[in-house]
């Protein structure tokens, strides 16, 4: 029996840090990072019939919610923990903040472990311009931005990586985060303005994206303010009870789904009926239902974020880290020389 | 606004690895270990009614299961990730791999990531043993042990610093497995009978523990095996389509559960009526059910593994972590320092 004690290197996970998914996404470019990330999400949308799914495990509090949000094909199993917390800021913590796991579904253990926080917010704003380029109307140049969190440079990266945008109408209830949004992407070139309203934010905008933080039914766009031709992308309205656009928009809009089963209890649609009329966005990457008719078509994007997306985000990072330093190995499973001796590893380990 | 690149404490959550799970077993002594856990677990027991309890989310494939086990009380949120391949041991790996996060309600930020392999299998025996104080009949000294696997010296540590046992009657399909767990429990001062077959080992026996692994219905123990007064501590069948006893013997005992909506699902029960009688253990131990009545009485504990076990553990380990070098930082948060900056955190960390 061998006895030697280094672990083997079935014991170690890789693991990607905050740290090196920075110097990750630095490497790359965000807007490199974001466009291979996007090819990842649309293969997964295009095979969208081939994954396990499941709702969201959600445990929610008087201050949040802790979710757990598992996927699978055949092959590969993923996981990401993701909390929500509209509290937080105001104590100096983040809103949200996720870690995930991909696992072998064939043996069950995990091959890759990895924050997934700057990876949530470049996968959010991937999907949403991965939409963008099948709704958004065709020579798009301009997009509203309102909310300018956490979240607002990552979509105007993606927008402009994916769909051509190069000018932004920057609005958040606090002028602070504008102008937080507006430092950083003045140095990414480009056009900007800040706009004191919302309804400021969309004049000649192509594109409009919502992307506040509140957990509360909101009306961060009011019916007046959308006009004909205009593609939604309705970023914040993610959980029961907290939705950001009026009614009677919806019931103008032609709306694009990830998953009707989640959407209609998480997204802009809890407002309307069950059955009220949605596309699911995988059909439309298949080419089995119509993205964009025409150029006067309203176009609303209900994003909720499915597992299916942080799933496509573990494959892609899992491909850029493997057999680099990225990535490094962690202690986290227990591999003995005899499967069935684990005690006997115990003892062992005492040296 | 502070441009400081090292992260900030809250970025790091402290991490268990293999090597300090068993560092922190070793100091502590395995029956030590095992001791205080098991107070953790009857505490958590205890207050059973004040966790939010989900059955645990599985996605099964035809190799075997990933599971996800998540519970929460006011202040802590817990899950463990757990697979369970039986072909995995003829391939050279685990049948079980585990980990598991504990985090805060109040702000959803992870306060302990740590290694569960080892841990569940001292939960699981903990659990058995803390149930065998209820249960078994009093005096006990014998345990027969079928199933010589990973869990069997765990269980047997387990029972004697919970239950006074201190002679063993092993018996497995396999010998070598018979003689891998006579050679580590020999050196523990336990005094050991091989048997060959499960009806020679629990002769004399006042406990029955069965710990196999075929995901099938089996019977490794029938009718005539079991007599009055015993306690069996059935650990092996724990999911759908997996059962160690005759249900003959169900049919002559009081039964014990952990969580009877899961138990019933993929315990040993799943053989009986949907209705059958079953005892909750918490009520117990609250002294609001009974638990041995008399020494005619057949017992059995018809263990699943319920995810508070898993939350006590991750209540202990953290309890007896913090502050030491058992943890160590793991750098799995972003956290900048305006919260809504995270674009700007990535940017600055160019350098």
């Amino acid at each position: 029996m061998k006895t030697d004690l280094t672990p083997s290197h079935l014991a170690f996970v890789p693991f990607v840090s905050v740290h090196n998914m920075m110097r990750l996404v630095n490497t790359m470019g965000a807007e490199g990072f974001i466009t291979e990330l996007a090819a990842y999400i649309e293969e997964d949308f295009k095979r969208w019939p081939e994954f396990d799914k499941t709702p969201r495990v959600a445990s929610h509090s008087h201050e949040g919610v802790i979710e757990l949000m598992p996927t699978a094909d055949a092959e590969l199993y993923g996981f990401k923990y993701v909390n929500g917390h509209p509290k937080n800021m105001k104590e100096g913590f983040q809103t949200v903040t996720a870690f995930g796991v991909l696992s072998s579904v064939s043996n069950g253990y995990p091959v890759l472990l990895t924050e997934m926080t700057i990876l949530t917010a470049l996968r959010t704003a991937a999907t949403s311009a991965l939409v963008g380029r099948y709704l958004a109307p065709e020579g798009s140049k301009v997009m509203a931005m309102i909310g300018n969190g956490a979240q607002c440079e990552f979509q105007a990266l993606a927008f402009r990586a994916l769909c051509g945008i190069n000018t932004l109408r920057l609005y958040d209830i606090d002028p602070a985060a504008t102008a937080k949004a507006k430092r950083n992407l003045e140095g990414q070139g480009f056009d900007i303005t800040t706009c004191t309203s919302g309804q400021e934010a969309v004049e000649g905008a192509q594109i409009v994206t919502t992307c506040t933080a509140d957990k509360q039914y909101a009306t961060i766009l009011s019916d007046n303010m959308i006009g004909r031709g205009q593609h939604i992308n309705a970023i914040g309205g993610d959980c029961p009870g907290k939705t950001e656009l009026h009614k009677d928009i919806l019931l103008r809009s032609d709306i694009f789904v990830e998953y009707p089963e989640q959407t209609r209890i998480e997204g802009e649609i809890q407002q309307l009926a069950d059955d009220h009329p949605v596309t699911e966005l995988w059909k439309v990457m298949r080419g089995e239902a119509q993205g964009r008719r025409d150029a006067a078509q309203i176009t609303l994007f209900d994003s909720v974020g499915f597992a299916i997306e942080d799933f496509s985000a573990l494959r892609f990072v899992r491909d850029k880290v493997d057999g680099t330093d990225f990535a490094e190995p962690l202690d986290m499973l227990a591999d003995p020389d005899d499967p069935r001796d684990l005690f006997g590893m115990v003892q062992r380990a005492k040296g």
